[in-house]
């Protein structure tokens, strides 16, 4: 039974989901592709995402295909009336907007006592979960999907190790994925979420990248594409002098942040924006997080130093810093686009979401042939993907054989 | 006295007041120079502008330099709590969000009756009822200036037939209004509004822009460095090389509708899209304005041809049109970055409420000896407007004597 | 009767012209139109261009519309070939790749001693030694039109003077020329020049454009769209602001100068270069100058301070300065598309020598009636003939009356 | 004994070579290396490679680190006055400008005659004839590194099928070439050919760009950083997705030539674009190939089936079809940078022949322990090249460490 907070807002949030339904075209194609092959039909499947539209839609097509479906969230990412919508619609919810960390907790331990047959993860959390205090929910568990890059570190290390008992399908890492989703998706999203809170202007200002990994690429062409000037860090030699070769400024973060109007993290690493970085900037600096975890820079640790901090706008805090100096942060260090923000685009989430849901679906199918350990995606799957995407968008392209033939 | 929404909603609008004061530094150094000069000692002042946090602070600045002021503002453009802060600090103001047009007439025509000596105008409302029914007004009155392209039409023409009776400077005009605000500032604020609101994806999107003066010139920059492929249509014909010139397709407005996913009108012409280009548009298009005028494609003629109508996320109208197809519009028509957003970025409104408050100064100093007309901004105080927003950059640049002399 | 370098080189001018006749349908367009006016049949015209290919087929059209045409060049900017062919076509042509100071002087004389009717101007050359030694020459003179800025700009002081004694067309006023010359046509040239005679790379390179006209407006972009990390200098504050909006950083000469690979000159000032800043510049920077005049940076004052000159590529040079550092200059200081270069592409040139044929067209039938003094080319002429580009590009545009009507 | 064109012309190649040396740090560095570690000393290196200045300057390198080194080119691509400085120098030369087909492969044969070491091949020509008709060659050969993304693609399919008998390294899989030099490099070499050998315009101009590989990225992305509007090709329906969100129109070859201005080619695949496409082209069009195969388009064909063909400008041939239409092929189908121009920047190509470089010192120090068959470059290598080329240009990073430990 659903956890929530409020069933009331159901309408509202229904709105919502129908409004993505009607752009996502090639989860619109795996729905009927789904309840045509029934793979999973009667399976029991626990999803973990930030519950907004689009992974709204994802869990009802789920359902809707004949899985029972289970969902909780990172906190902070929780829209409460998608949250009632989905719930409503028949979809086991263990969200809302404010819960805490003993609720995620919770509701972690929610997710595996219904005994899921295949997980559709984020940061790798309930896999982790499962491969450690609750190693008896492994029993059922026939496999698991991946949707983020730092998720994808652990379990890399995790499968390193030969900890992983089950398969698990790096779903962050199809080219249908990452690709799109945090290039484009949150190269917009993050750039629009922090000039929508902020109202400042991006034409002519210093703009920080940290990390120019896709997310950092896509952050930092979008920033550029408005007339910002990007400095890019980085600890990858080869990534630095690609960024150096686009055009970017190239620097160590405490030299790049001497003169940072915006900070916006994509490193996807614990600490990659230092307190000591953050002592750098200049009076006024706005710092947003846009990677898939919540502490690239520690607000915690801004909070204990400032003198005083109060919330200016919404979702813009100013730390007033005992040199006098004022940090303002968008989004309290969470995943921005997702904390002041709606997430990514529809059409982008279209594409990731269909990843999650044909590598659930391949899992409940094929997962019991499957070794333990990481797998990739199947290319006919992410080729189909693009397909799928390609025909909705009305574009032809060549086949390979025709090409070669001639 | 004010007439507003909320008096009790002033601590919100203060906050966001005092945002913008802090990004604002040029019209910091204005505050500055007018309470030395005293030039707007004890003047009365009528302005008309949207209301919101950077208007306040101009409206505010005036005030607090001796000048007596009264504001009200287009219908649809009001925040009541900005509305609510400034009636608490001294200003007159004559506007709520939900207005009525007659509301609106009946505070131009109070605005009148406070005899100002000074209009600071938008679309050259005021001056035309100044200059129609209301002549007695003209009796105070030492000068205007006028804030959009659209007034600026208006003026023109009222100038070429000989029918302004006060000195009118063409704030529009002036290099740190136009080239700024309509082209930095509505390139990013239309397009943040409207992805904000939509949640829609602007890379790989067909975004047809109508119009290619300076509002068209940043929307199609900013659109098209997120990854959009832009379509221009122009009547004039210069400019629609340039737009070929500059990489974007060019099209008339029907060829252009066939493919579009969103259409931004910038043309500052009433009907620029006409019912028959939207009907061209395919099943889902987005339509917002961009521009100062309300009616550059008719809601109201959108609205009485639809089968149905609804509100399906804020600030986003759907209207199904009798061949199933349909059209959603952002904003409700009106000039989008207002409407669905805040407006301006604050450091573009710094530059061109300088030019504002500067030419109000200007005016009720050495107004008595201008010749009635239409007056471009003295190009000493445009030029020191740049100069005092390069200071506050930290940008030098070389003196014009210093080149010549080597 | 021509003076040229070698009639036998004909052949090649000849292929070189057909290729750019063959891709200019406005002077196409114009060249039937003159035929059919007979607005310059038995006209005696003096034209002093760049001769190249296209140059070459403005003075073809008049020549083949009945004119009666001599043509000089400003030095290092002849094609020998070219000249060659338009000699064999019936054109006077006074102009050899290596002639001198001396000869340009008399060339110009021999202009003036054919009593033109009209003269086409490049740096108001011939203008200026019409109204000076040789006033006997405006006897004959009905009018001019002139295609450089830097020739406007000295019109403009002979104007304001009041000593212009024939009517002049700004020809490069026309928003035909200088919104496509000065802007792509430079922006592409300048960088094509300057990479293919140095086979350096622009992405990553720090490259300084001097001035932020429609010619470092163009080459600034083009050299961004490569990847180059691109600061501007700039002596007017409202275009260096335009420049940080544009993302560019914006500083002094000096400045900007301390990290330069590459120096482009655009700003049509003798010595906006100077020889201090060039010293800022880091061993190995690579000058070049886009602008009409040649002396944005003096080659003679550094060829004197170097130790040591020479040639170590075509078009480039290497002085080292005694403090050990090289600096290197592509095309001799001369405007460096020209010199190291074929100039503007083909599709440019169609667009500015239609300006100028028809300018000098409109004065051999209308200069009587002209009034004295610097005059703007109708509007009519220069919207007909981007209306003549656009129906070449097959692109249809909407009418002014349409969207008005709607 | 080398055999070359004319050992004449060693100064002016001495001098080309002195200008990329002086532009190439990090084959500096490598230099220094080598001859500390003696890793090439004495060893048996032969070359395949278009002997232009960068190319020369690697052999050069390994000849003054020890190495007796012998190199020859594909036809088409030498410099007849690098080959003689290069000869001059002490390297074996075997390549002409105008040398036949039948002439390469009897330089093919004679460097193997040499019985060489390592080999540094392109194509994988030298390797696919010792692993051939040539397989006494293999009894001294250790290793061999390879250049191009076609030769990678033949050794690939030998590496698959069991064939290798050495050790090959992938050196163009190696991120300091390919993600540079295949992209960077090609991006600005191939569009500057072609405009400065047709000295027409990109502004504006419909480019079609066939393949999205990274010299297909690096070419559109040039194109339209000079205001080209793109249309992209590709059989890989993601890379065609991804080309679509970069705001590229995406088609088949087929629908794309239907309007193209310039067609370039960049997939690496033999007929990408074939007759048919070709006839579907619009009077005028431009065909260039950036890509390391020379018949992406057929020549010959094209010859065959024109009613005549003449060379229009250096580098330019004229093909005009039995349907008037004129088709103009720029370098002879040849790849462009190379055949029209002079390959890539030198910055990039110290990127590229350091890899070559250091994987041929790798093979020749640990060739033996390694494996047959297809290897990648040691990620160590590559990472030290890129830092080698950060040092040279002053850019410092942060390290891995740094950033996890805060």
């Amino acid at each position: 039974m659903s956890e929530i907070a409020d069933p009331s807002l159901a309408p509202t949030g229904e709105t919502k989901i129908a409004w993505a339904a009607d752009r996502a075209p090639v989860m619109a194609t795996m729905r009927d592709r789904l309840r045509t092959t029934g793979d999973v039909e009667g399976r029991r499947i626990a999803v973990v995402l930030p519950i907004e539209p689009k992974t709204a839609l994802l869990a009802r097509i789920l359902a809707e295909s004949g899985a029972e479906v289970s969902i909780t969230s990172p906190p902070s990412m929780v829209h409460d009336d998608v949250a009632a919508a989905l719930s409503a619609g028949g979809v086991e919810v263990l969200a809302r907007r404010n819960m805490s960390t003993d609720d995620e907790q919770r509701y972690h331990g929610m997710l595996l006592d219904r005994r899921p047959e295949v997980i559709v993860d984020d940061r790798a959390d309930l896999i982790t979960l499962a491969h450690t205090s609750r190693t008896e929910a492994l029993d059922d568990l026939i496999g698991a999907t991946e949707q983020t890059t730092s998720g994808i570190e652990v379990l890399t290390r995790l499968d390193a190790e030969g900890t992983l008992r089950v398969p698990v399908i790096a779903g962050n890492d199809a080219r249908c994925k990452h690709l799109f989703d945090n290039r484009y998706g949150s190269g917009q999203s993050v750039i629009a979420a922090v000039l929508d809170r902020t109202n400042l202007l991006m034409a002519g200002a210093n703009v920080v990248v940290v990390g120019y990994g896709w997310v950092g690429r896509g952050v930092a062409r979008v920033a550029a594409g408005m007339g910002a000037r990007v400095t890019v860090t980085e600890v990858d030699p080869v990534a630095a002098l690609e960024a150096h070769h686009d055009g970017f400024e190239v620097a160590t973060v405490l030299d790049a942040c001497g003169s940072a109007e915006f900070v916006i993290t994509c490193s996807g690493v614990h600490g990659a924006l230092s307190p000591e970085a953050i002592d750098r900037c200049p009076d006024g600096v706005v710092l947003a997080n846009a990677a898939g975890i919540d502490d690239e820079f520690s607000v915690p640790d801004l909070a204990a130093r400032a003198s005083t901090q109060r919330r200016v706008r919404p979702e813009v805090d100013e730390y007033e810093m005992p040199d006098g100096r004022s940090v303002f942060v968008v989004g309290g260090g969470h995943c921005v686009n997702l904390s002041a923000g709606e997430g990514h685009p529809v059409e982008i989430m279209d594409l990731s979401f269909a990843v999650q849901g044909l590598a659930a679906a391949h899992l409940a199918r094929h997962g019991g042939e499957m070794t333990p350990g990481l797998h990739a995606l199947p290319t006919s799957i992410d080729d189909q993907i693009a397909r799928d995407k390609l025909a909705a968008l009305g574009i032809s392209i060549d086949g390979r054989g025709r090409q070669r033939e001639t």
